[in-house]
């Protein structure tokens, strides 16, 4: 009974079997499995109702060299022109260099044989929606274990959930940030501005002097103060991204808008395409690593994009007002 | 008079003064100033010809830490999306990271308190035609100097210049890469061999198992038999640019199409994109590089780009065709 419960919450049957993580429930490895399970089917669901006549495609995958993955992809919706919400958990043996890139702070990890066995698992998603007056939201919850040559088991978690608008909306960046701030506050009251800094630290385009968007929060190589708060910390996050994003969907997604508003748009496209392929960790891990899945990795990209040439907004117009803020953070919650 | 010649012949006046490079004018570095400023006068009359309607915005831009640049840049014309034609030629001090990345076989270089004087210089040019059935063409031919700290200066010639269709046309390849063996087997029979498989080489978007387009020739670090021969070869490849080219481009650019040929042109562009971001090392260089002119860097995107999720042709259809040559490039010219 309690296994149909589940089979109805998820997407899909998990990677490792719902047997297995009914087995061997007391372990933290299956209680996450469980959690980013969970996450894709709290998701995908709340996006489905919200873009009634899309639907999600749902691929499993296998990675053959161990363990494999869930992709739920809507594309060209009404509301959602791509959304993705991806599960993967991958175990295996990992290089020395791949593990130093998995790594942010470069912990030295010492490998037999130049191999490392780890697990990785997690759920990552983007949605671009249609209207350029709802923002693209991304999130990404995961965990990590990597197991040293002597034996002593190495594990950290890293996540973070970020909002990329077009144009800026005060009430809905606040809402977002808050939401964020009380999951984090629930464990901490220094979690939120610390991981919000590292959040605009992280999503930043350096050749461009601009962030992606306005920001969220953002961790990686989290391990203290115990695998257990950790856990429940990260849980907190991942149960507030249907909370943090859902409403400000359904605020602005018939909001009227011109063609102009949709070409800013398409340039911002552009940005977050630059973004991802040339700064961001995870995409050139996944790059990297032979086996994985491209297409997953990949989903993170718009439908579509623009560049032009020296586009420059006009002064205090409503283009300029979020390059501003991309340019120059803001603190929202205070 | 001559220099009145010049002038017109050129987008914009050199960066070194005409009265300098007058001066200079037994000098290598002169030398090629100049022909990477005929090569951009050229190409682009022979693009606005082809479309009357549009013209070039030329930008000619100063680096501060020494040099500039002129770009000329054609967007959203009748047959043109984007066409870009840039000069750059800048002079200063490399960091010996910097250095290390410019050299793709690595040769060390000794630093003077970690620092190397060097002076770049180049004509590099991505032209994206709005129909499908006109191939994207792209051509860069540059020059390199740096003195190591004992005084002795290392120099080098790179370029290439190949082509991406969205649908394979036979004669059309056939035509471009014999135009550039041509330019090739005038100074050694060994060099279009070597380079078309240099170029099958690099342009490989190793993620997909593609190529970017179907070749023409790549070359680096290119410094025997001596710097004047080398100098005749680079300059008999940019002069094959506009015939290697402009024939393919006036055979096609009013052929029909359909919204799905269209669809399929977009998705290859989201595939050049994706080379150019993740494994061109022309641009990571750029975008690294301080005070570097990052808009003339990111013209080589297209206008406008596509992502689908797990898209794939239909066995034996056209989409199908190119994709094979793409994953088992061809040899045209046998």
């Amino acid at each position: 009974k309690e296994e149909e419960e589940l089979r109805q919450r998820f997407m899909a049957p998990p990677v490792s079997g719902l047997r297995e993580l009914r087995r061997r429930r007391r372990e933290l490895r299956s209680r996450m499995e469980l959690l980013i399970m969970e996450t894709q089917g709290e998701v995908c669901r709340a996006l489905a109702a919200l873009d009634p006549g899309a639907s999600f495609v749902v691929d499993t995958w296998e990675r053959k060299e161990g363990g494999g993955g869930i992709s739920c992809v809507l594309q060209d919706g009404e509301v959602f022109e791509k959304a993705g919400v991806n599960v993967s958990v991958v175990s295996g043996l990992l290089s020395e260099e791949a593990a130093r890139q998995m790594r942010s702070r470069g912990k030295s990890l010492k490998a037999k044989d130049g191999k490392l066995p780890f697990c990785a698992m997690g759920v990552s998603s983007v949605i671009h929606p249609k209207n350029p007056h709802v923002p693209t939201m991304h999130f990404n919850y995961r965990y990590f274990e990597i197991e040293e040559a002597d034996g002593t088991k190495q594990w950290w978690f890293g996540g973070g959930t970020d909002l990329t608008p077009t144009y800026l909306n005060e009430e809905d960046a606040v809402h977002f940030h808050k939401t964020l701030k009380e999951a984090c506050d629930k464990h901490d009251l220094k979690l939120y501005p610390k991981y919000k800094k590292w959040c605009d630290d992280y999503f930043y385009i350096k050749h461009r002097g601009e962030r992606r968007g306005i920001g969220g929060i953002f961790f990686d190589d989290m391990d203290s103060p115990s695998k257990e708060e950790v856990f429940q910390f990260v849980k907190s996050c991942a149960k507030a991204v249907v909370p943090c994003y859902i409403p400000i969907v359904k605020r602005h997604c018939h909001d009227s808008f011109t063609p102009e508003e949709k070409l800013w748009q398409q340039l911002r496209r552009g940005r977050y395409v630059e973004f991802n392929l040339v700064y961001d960790r995870g995409t050139k891990f996944g790059l990297l690593t032979p086996g994985s899945r491209i297409e997953s990795i990949l989903m993170s990209l718009p439908l579509t994009a623009r560049w032009e040439y020296m586009h420059a907004p006009p002064e205090s117009s409503k283009e300029a007002e979020i390059l501003e803020v991309l340019r120059n953070p803001k603190d929202w919650v205070h």
